[in-house]
């Protein structure tokens, strides 16, 4: 009998294991492709690998204005690619030998509940306490007229070829896209993107989707809205795709079109041997990360729909489910949830839009400090960047905090701890942050929003 | 009569005056140079610029491991000087712009106290109810057997010639002396950087110490330590320099010595006239930044010696005195001073040491996460650097977090924003920081502190 069971070793399974094990459970983990899962294997780790070559076009495009100039550039996509995958298996091997090492029963397979406190695996039952659900997200296989075609790939086919698309057209919801478009673009490959969206980024503020939206532009990538797929033919030499989109329609030729949403992986787990709906979008779980049928967890890409797929999601639910399960009390806190995206200039949102909080029924208050008039964001060139806040006027709690521009995924967590312990905009207000950094406009805009901002025209 | 005079339009005296004419004051601020002071004119923003410039190189190094291949570097001082340049003068613009929007009289001449309550400037004494000094520091001229010599040079100095020195022999006491040595290494030049002291950052815990130097060392940048020049020949093209070092001595070919030590500006301010003595090391401030005279307040690097020579900690003293000077009852944090250093890899070290909190009388606990071991970290190469945290063992209270490496001047404000708001080891093991970033380095330090770190092996 074990106490816990973990069904899904990635970015959500191997932490939940990991704490399980370390508050003294007997704990197995099973997987049944790689462990490390979709992030490590196929996704943040290999995206946010080519994401970095893409910054390296970035620096020596921003090093011309320095006088810098570098000349006669070879890239060698074969080269790149053995780097990450090498890193990929280094890190794979690192994740086996920590799960060991804290004495977990690593089982490859595909794990199935049984009924209650019942998990199947390889054809045998294995007795438990309590499970925890992680099995992610699968591709969602396209419906445009036309496919399925080779010609349509995911992101598992665009990291399994040997070469990068010359020509592709990026079509879908998933802000991912916008990461592979860019770096697409600057590995000199031509790139159109479209969504069926009314903007990139719909969910977020106007300012942070339209300052995306120019910094992409001006660069180049091609950004379609309100995008329709409305024929596929096949080519010579790729694919003719025509396409609808806002104020409108073109025929492009390509070679490939790359489709990477992604839906919660509900199917063949056995829920129903639990009372729980394989069909619904979604596992429904409360805080402490538990769903309907007690002693069953579940955490990560199988508790929301994707615009929640987030990997550091799924390890804060890991440990939330753990601590849960071995009969500690944890909650999940709902107010620092963070969306990142790793592009230049990157994206970091915190929390609460101001239209998510006046939704919610608070007295908003708001303040904002663009980079522009940051030292060192003027020194970086960094037209496009911001950091917007967003607080209860009441007492000036922080609610949300808003980030387009360099850096910013690593400034998110000052807006997460600011809001995970409660913080309010005099708090950041009075932050002594290093100069220079583009960290001093986070205190500058809470300055804004309290009406004394000290270096704002 | 004037509420408040602010002597010095630096990083501390533009805050001073801006947040006391928020509060209602009659202000005049007073300048006998530019304002913006050093670290906007020869400080922070023109090496912060310089640092940009290396950076620049740092990636496209790091680009030939993802199989990206510049070739032909052209490096043009001219141009990156033009460039920072003309962005000075801009920032300097908006400085006096920002001012006068908020009221402020500005004075340009050199301002002196002449007794309580009044200020001499360009032969005219002006009334005033309360005084901020904030008049910086001035370079220290060097010792050196056989100076004074042209060849020997400060910042100034070395930013206002138009040709970097081929040869260059950086000597003394202060951090920037690395940040210099870096950027002239990587613009082709040739460094030796010597210091007096046992180590670099002597005062840096054992791990940013060494992995700093380790770093600097790998890229080909010679550390002399316990160093000294025991003399110095002009000699055709340069200088002949002799150098007494730890287990060693050398005689060294270089165009420049560059020597950047810095000492308060208390000279000529007047001090004696309010009974405080412009012969000391600084000037003492109690935690509102009064000095011993009422009414007299003083702020940034007059108020402490050079190795709290940070325009952060000038502009965080600046709104306390402004504050302070307008019936407001404000002081400093003194838990959160942050020393920061925008070498490649940066540093980043906020509260105390682990041996200064325990000579403080704190039960100490420390953790510790190497970027080795972070999913981004691993990425980027990233050998060198670490996050270190130190707690107060009773409640976890954090009391210090140390930083060397990539991006680690923007997670600074983590580390502060958590001590600022008495966060525990606890509420930093539990931010859910985006993924994949440097930033989760810190939470896991926090759980290794606590005894559970969840990647680390």
């Amino acid at each position: 009998m074990k106490d816990v069971i973990v069904i899904g070793g990635g970015a959500g399974g191997v932490p939940a294991a990991i704490r399980a094990a370390q508050l003294g459970a007997d704990v197995a983990i099973v997987e049944a492709g790689e462990f490390g899962g979709l992030c490590m294997n196929r996704g943040c780790v290999p995206f946010g690998h080519m994401m970095l070559a893409s910054n390296v076009f970035g620096a020596v495009s921003f090093g011309k204005k320095l006088g810098l100039d570098f000349h006669d550039v070879t890239r060698d996509y074969a080269e790149l690619k053995k780097r990450q995958d090498e890193l990929i298996g280094f890190m794979r091997m690192g994740v086996s030998s920590t799960l060991k090492k804290n004495k977990i029963e690593l089982i490859e397979g595909k794990g199935e509940l049984f009924g209650n406190g019942k998990v199947s695996v390889n054809g045998e039952t294995i007795l438990c306490k309590n499970v925890i659900l992680a099995t992610g997200a699968t591709w969602v296989k396209p419906d445009f007229p036309g496919s399925p075609m080779e010609e349509i790939i995911n992101g598992d086919d665009l990291l399994g070829a040997d070469d990068l698309p010359e020509r592709a057209l990026l079509f879908g919801t998933s802000p991912w896209l916008l990461e592979i478009a860019q770096f697409l673009h600057r590995f000199g490959k031509k790139v159109i993107l479209a969504t069926p969206d009314k903007s990139i980024l719909p969910n977020e503020s106007k300012a942070i989707r339209t300052r995306l939206n120019k910094a992409l532009k001006t660069e180049g990538i091609e950004i379609k809205r309100e995008a329709e797929i409305t024929d596929i033919k096949k080519q010579k030499g790729g694919l003719s795709v025509a396409l609808n989109f806002k104020k409108g329609s073109d025929t492009l030729e390509v070679d490939r079109i790359i489709h990477i949403e992604r839906t919660p992986s509900l199917k063949g787990l056995g829920l129903s041997s639990v009372g729980l709906d394989e069909n619904a979008d979604f596992l429904e779980v409360d805080r402490k990360m538990e769903t309907a049928a007690k002693g069953i967890y579940a955490i990560g890409d199988l508790t929301g729909p994707q615009e929640r797929h987030y990997s550091h999601l799924s390890s804060e639910g890991a440990i939330v489910a753990a601590e849960n399960a071995m009969g500690l009390n944890s909650t999940m806190n709902p107010l620092t949830f963070t969306r990142v995206l790793f592009t230049q200039p990157q994206v970091a949102t915190v929390g609460l839009t101001e239209k998510q909080a006046k939704n919610a029924g608070h007295d908003v208050i708001t303040g904002s400090a663009p980079y522009g008039m940051n030292p060192l964001g003027m020194l970086l060139s960094e037209n496009e960047g911001i950091v917007e806040v967003v607080a209860d006027k009441k007492y000036g709690e922080v609610l949300g905090a808003h980030f387009v521009g360099t850096h910013v995924a690593e400034m998110a967590g000052q807006a997460i701890l600011a809001i995970q312990m409660e913080g309010t905009l005099e708090d950041l207000a009075r932050a002594s942050f290093p100069h220079p950094t583009l960290s001093e406009s986070l205190p500058e805009a809470a300055r804004n929003a309290l009406g004394r901002h000290i270096y704002l025209p």
